[in-house]
């Protein structure tokens, strides 16, 4: 079968073939109407709607020589989910802007919906609508929506003196996947982790609704990184315990594969997006916690420190310093 | 006064910046979060949002030689808030995605912001938050979100034999501008018909909710394209009046200096963002119609025909084919 480019179909031949592969049908409790009219309408019960957006670019976030379409939808539409998930709320939808050459494979295309398709199932959600335009360079643009379910928004501002800090999943292995991938070892098992991150959906709305979760955020800058951001929009310090932070064994020999301190990528890495939380104290004690929230001292400032080694000099992740 | 670049300013330092000018509040009626973290909280009396997202990439869409970093984002707010408009449903919120190259001037973005947060008061909807990224294309993708105020959404499918095609505004203007542009007269009137679109959200609102509109759709295609996407939908035949058809003056004395024939840009150039709509026969006889709807013949098809002239030969406006 010969590859057929996005520019062989034709945009509306396109769109209607993308369309098939999402399976969105319009009618269903949480799309009233899909794709295909000027607009989608997206059920809001709670009578707020939670948004966020974010945009991908090859060669800056993804590359095609490592990722296929497939995974380059699962990760746009899961860095978007994380992020409606990491404020409590439930997603319903999202919207695909995708800027693409004419010669991209149609293939890819596919896989690219596919990829939407199959991350919004895992949290129930749906491609409720996008666009389609040409240009040069490959670009994704994903935004998600999601209902709070009567809850208020779990914001970066929430944390208090006396919370413990409460991280799912393991931090660095998006990191690590990318730095193995840079070096060549591109059919490395950590490899997928840069490919197709994992956020724990079902674990992140546990500590929304039942554990009420003060505070949180994902890590899609990193550990560090983002609990800077609780820790300055909530005025207070976390005192993190760094033997408490999980580090996939994997990982480890990795590391040491590569020559570099693992820990690095623990709290430094981005793109994982880990869910971090604060949570009253008085919360089941047998969640994994990796620290404690404490006052800012008089004359102190914000910030994120650990009580059982330096803090490691890492910058957060800014695109336009990287 | 130096010309600053993005790169110049870093990721964290741009987005406080952009904020500062969008003004854009937390705690309103309409925006209980704004931006800042991880998503934000936009209110949704309905139960239901009205969502679509648009992708415009320089040197398809717009020109940094022709239009201002302002033009484009009063464009594309317009062209994002005209798809929610064209469901009936009153804009609330906007989110902006940004892949700009790392040389591109401070100064731009500053004027991108202001465009985007003029156009969104406009119909008093608010930038809700955002994205920034590096990339080589600069790209802008914006997302709009509205509230239908307990009214079905006024979509496509919905014309009926008998109705009357309304339209607000002035086709072809965009088109024009365009070409003008093209063609070297950038200081022409016309030409910011194309830089800066001005859709009659109020009255296609109106039309929506007073007069019952049974379909509604914006010229984002031109008037014939986006009829027919109509027709189709609704399965019948719209026969439109070309001598009631508004031509701007301007226009025409346009398309005498570039040698063209104005019916050209008129019923078949895009961008304008005028509302077609189908309304039922007894609304107000005095709303600017320039056609009926007509059942299909047996064994006919659905589409758009004049009664007083040819349908010209214009293609629909294929990002891929163009």
């Amino acid at each position: 079968v010969p590859d057929i480019s996005v520019s062989d179909e034709g945009e509306l031949a396109l769109i209607r073939r993308i369309n098939r592969r999402l399976r969105a049908t319009s009618g269903t409790p949480d799309l009233p109407l899909g794709p295909g009219d000027d607009a989608a309408v997206v059920a809001a019960p709670d009578g707020r709607v939670v948004a966020t957006t974010d945009v991908m670019v090859e060669g800056r976030h993804f590359r095609r020589v490592w990722s296929s379409g497939y995974d380059v939808g699962r990760k746009s539409a899961a860095s978007n989910l994380a992020d409606v998930v990491a404020m409590g709320a439930r997603p319903t939808a999202i919207l695909v802007g995708l800027a693409a050459p004419g010669e991209l494979g149609l293939d890819w295309v596919d896989g690219l919906a596919d990829g939407l398709r199959d991350e919004c199932a895992l949290v129930g959600a749906v491609v409720a609508g996008g666009d389609i335009v040409a240009s040069d360079t490959l670009t994704i643009a994903v935004t998600a929506l999601g209902d709070l379910e009567g809850r208020p928004p779990v914001t970066r501002s929430g944390a208090r003196p006396g919370d413990r800090v409460v991280l799912t999943g393991w931090p660095g292995r998006a990191a690590a996947g990318l730095a193995l991938l840079r070096a060549g070892h591109t059919e490395h098992p950590l490899a997928d982790a840069h490919r197709r991150p994992q956020p724990e959906y079902a674990a992140a709305l546990v500590l929304a609704g039942h554990d009420h979760a003060t505070a949180m955020i994902d890590t899609s800058d990193g550990l560090l990184a983002d609990l800077t951001h609780v820790a300055t929009a909530s005025r207070v310090r976390i005192v993190l315990t760094a033997s408490r932070l999980p580090v996939d064994p994997a990982l480890a020999v990795a590391a040491e594969l590569l020559g570099v301190d693992p820990f690095d990528w623990v709290a430094g890495g981005g793109d994982d997006h880990c869910f971090a939380a604060t949570v009253p104290s008085d919360v089941d004690p047998d969640l994994p916690w990796i620290g404690g929230v404490v006052e800012v001292e008089p004359g102190g400032q914000p910030g994120v420190v650990f009580s059982d080694r330096e803090r490691p000099a890492l910058a957060g992740h800014e695109h336009f310093r990287s």
